[in-house]
């Protein structure tokens, strides 16, 4: 499976790009800048050699993916995806942007005028079957491959097919659980946990930290 | 210390009666209706024979209770604080109330004035001393005692001294570990987070879900 990161070159995208390239999946690593999406494709390679990895503008990867996720800040967002459009119909479009902003050294999650960044990305390409999903894994730890990462990743999806391609995904990262989280309309609360997760690092110097969710009966996975 | 809980006669104060009760602490069940107030006393007593337990008004509840805990409905929220205030002065609140509406079955957070219920509470009682927690707990496990609940009880304040103080109480549910989730500002992603959690009830049938925090440093509790 091709998957085209918009805003690879970031550190959450970057390590995605990581992981699924550990896993034997192939990865393009898009950026608005040729240049910045070539050598963030070969700290990639670096990380993870003889990976299926390489650089390219994000319209080609757009273009190229056949699973593309957005990866871009939530300011680039609604402007990324309005421009590419065409490219990304009828394709799984997973959405990992949270609507971060700092103020004092504090997180807080801005409010969305469609709900969540995963709505206004279904509300921005309303052919895309939109999933969110790996909002709350830390990227420093998707960095260091290939150490399990012992976390849970929600996933959203309105479109219950593309919503399991997405949560295969997330378990070819060992360690991970993905947990069906519901409907897009739940994509807010997972979301703004982003912001939590943030303001807990700032209690405890020196986590990462993230979610498991305890008590779920008959999961898809047999972990943890 | 004697513990009030106002509205304690929905199954998340009973519940959180009981286990307090369980630890050897004096616990007063508060309603608007002393009679059912001291039916669910005998329903505590009945999980936790022995336990100093017994029920009387809201009123007397704010006024002798050292602790107080609100978990009456957030539509009723304001309201019953409001009454109240001039007991609860000085006093340490400990706020447990999501704001929640249903529609079509799918739980949904609403927004709040204050930003959060929490903080509702501490504009409605400038006097008292906000903490929020238990949230994530699951009230039919809390009923169960003394199973131990293996899940983070995530606690936000901005009185340092308060926040310490709830932590070690909600420590004294086995298997709970507390975990300081920062100011009052962050107690709008726990209480949202209750939607996404019966949300995902909702996918896995059967499911009392609740959270740990992976990846902490230095959490002050031993647990997990």
């Amino acid at each position: 499976m091709r998957i085209g990161i918009l805003g690879g070159t970031g550190p959450e995208g970057k390590g995605l790009a990581v992981r699924w390239a550990w896993a034997g999946e192939e990865v393009l690593i898009g950026s608005r800048d040729a240049g910045r999406a070539q050598q963030s494709a070969q700290e990639v390679l670096a990380l993870c050699p003889g990976g299926k990895v390489r650089g390219a503008l994000n319209s080609e990867v757009a273009q190229q993916g056949e699973i593309v996720v957005v990866a871009v800040p939530y300011q680039g967002h609604k402007e990324t995806l309005t421009a590419l459009r065409p490219a990304l119909a009828g394709k799984i479009l997973v959405d990992v942007v949270a609507p971060l902003a700092f103020s004092r050294g504090r997180a807080k999650a801005l409010p969305v005028p469609e709900g969540s960044v995963a709505q206004q990305a279904q509300a921005v390409v309303p052919e895309a079957r939109v999933v969110s999903a790996f909002h709350t894994i830390s990227a420093h730890d998707l960095l260091t491959p290939p150490s399990p990462i012992e976390c849970d990743v929600l996933v959203c999806a309105d479109d219950a097919e593309a919503k399991k391609v997405v949560m295969a995904l997330a378990e070819k990262i060992p360690g991970v659980r993905a947990v069906d989280a519901n409907g897009l309309e739940c994509s807010r609360y997972v979301e703004e946990l982003v912001a939590l997760l943030l303001n807990i690092n700032r209690v405890y110097r020196g986590s990462r930290s993230m979610v498991r969710i305890v008590g779920l009966a008959g999961a898809s996975s047999a972990r943890p």
